[in-house]
């Protein structure tokens, strides 16, 4: 089957910090290959030139003062720079695009840790990412207090104190955060599922890779190495 | 008077590169200040800590493939901010704030230049502006062509070889920034007050005065400076 043959396929991971979504796009990345696929792998915020300017802007533990609009601002100016860059060319040249966070995360932490609320997040989609939506989008929630501590754990490993913007926020603004994640998936439970992130990485790893398989059965070459 | 009894008023500059309206700006808060007046006086892209690295990253010749919804998106976050920040606050207590390039820019620009229409830079100016409208809009517009050459001659003034991004473009994308602030005179008439940038720096700058002058008669102090 040559890529020809295949639409693009855009799935997303979605989450906390510490929700193991990072682990876990990994390893389904690793999956695909194994399977012939060649997946294109980006993150949001950043991803390309630009965008890793305006992540810098946004991360910056020194950026003080930024109004939570111009947050929302660039959050989507960085996106649109990344579908017109990286993510619609793939997906027109038929790959499968692997991307850490996209616009529920905005929806999430901008939309509800900020109080901005869904309204405007959805919006600015519209307006500055048209109609591009995830095919599929794997959302980890682990239990709340559980995923707070492995997010506090990896960053006073190696001694880091430099926690970036969004760590440095307090666990009400999290609360908002996961709240508003179970919201989405509420509201769109066929692109949207849930896992539970509390299981071991493996098992996790094996509840994605059904996912997966259920939705591309029709591409996905069968190796030894499944 | 004091700036108690004064409710703020918003006043922006519009125009071409190379229209005067940065020297006009200039002459008028010194006006304003021998009128009494503490004028804020800021500018768009920038004006903020934030928005001055935004405007980095608009300006910046170097700054290569942006996608001109990035663009729109980066010159809405640098407004938001600086409504925040700067605008929102000086009028809240009272002052006369004059910005060099407001919404209007970003609709001859983006929206003509660019051709991404006025829709979407209008739906983008509702979500990250709120209602914030100036009260008055001078729009600076000489004669395409002279306007053009005196920009060309500013540029290579002291061998300036690094044009901005904007400069970079061609006639054809003025041509389009120049028709749509016709467009928006044309349909904003009470607001935006098109003054011809051909005359000489001092007629223009005493057809600005008599404009502010008309709509800001109740809080002005008469003064010899005037």
């Amino acid at each position: 089957m040559t890529p020809e043959m295949n639409s693009g396929f855009f799935l997303t991971f979605e989450g906390l910090d510490g929700s193991g979504k990072t682990t876990q796009l990994r390893r389904l990345t690793t999956w695909l290959e194994a399977h012939g696929e060649h997946p294109l792998v980006t993150r949001q915020p950043g991803g390309t030139k630009t965008g890793d300017r305006i992540r810098a802007l946004l991360l910056d533990s020194k950026t003080e003062g930024l109004a939570p609009l111009t947050e929302l601002g660039l959050m989507f100016s960085d996106r649109a720079q990344a579908i017109a860059e990286v993510i619609q060319p793939a997906l027109d040249n038929g790959h499968i695009v692997l991307c850490d966070r996209f616009t529920d995360s905005t929806e999430a932490y901008q939309g509800g840790g900020r109080e901005l609320g869904s309204e405007i997040v959805l919006a600015l989609h519209q307006t500055m990412c048209g109609d591009l939506q995830p095919d599929l989008t794997i959302l980890l929630l682990p239990d709340f207090e559980a995923s707070l501590e492995r997010a506090r754990r990896r960053n006073s490993r190696n001694g880091e104190v430099d926690e970036n913007r969004f760590e440095r926020e307090g666990n009400a603004f999290y609360r908002r955060v996961f709240d508003k994640y179970h919201e989405i998936a509420a509201r769109e439970p066929v692109r949207v599922v849930v896992i539970d992130g509390d299981q071991p990485i493996e098992e996790v790893h094996q509840n994605v890779v059904r996912l997966v398989e259920a939705k591309l059965s029709a591409r996905l070459k069968v190796t030894a190495a499944g």
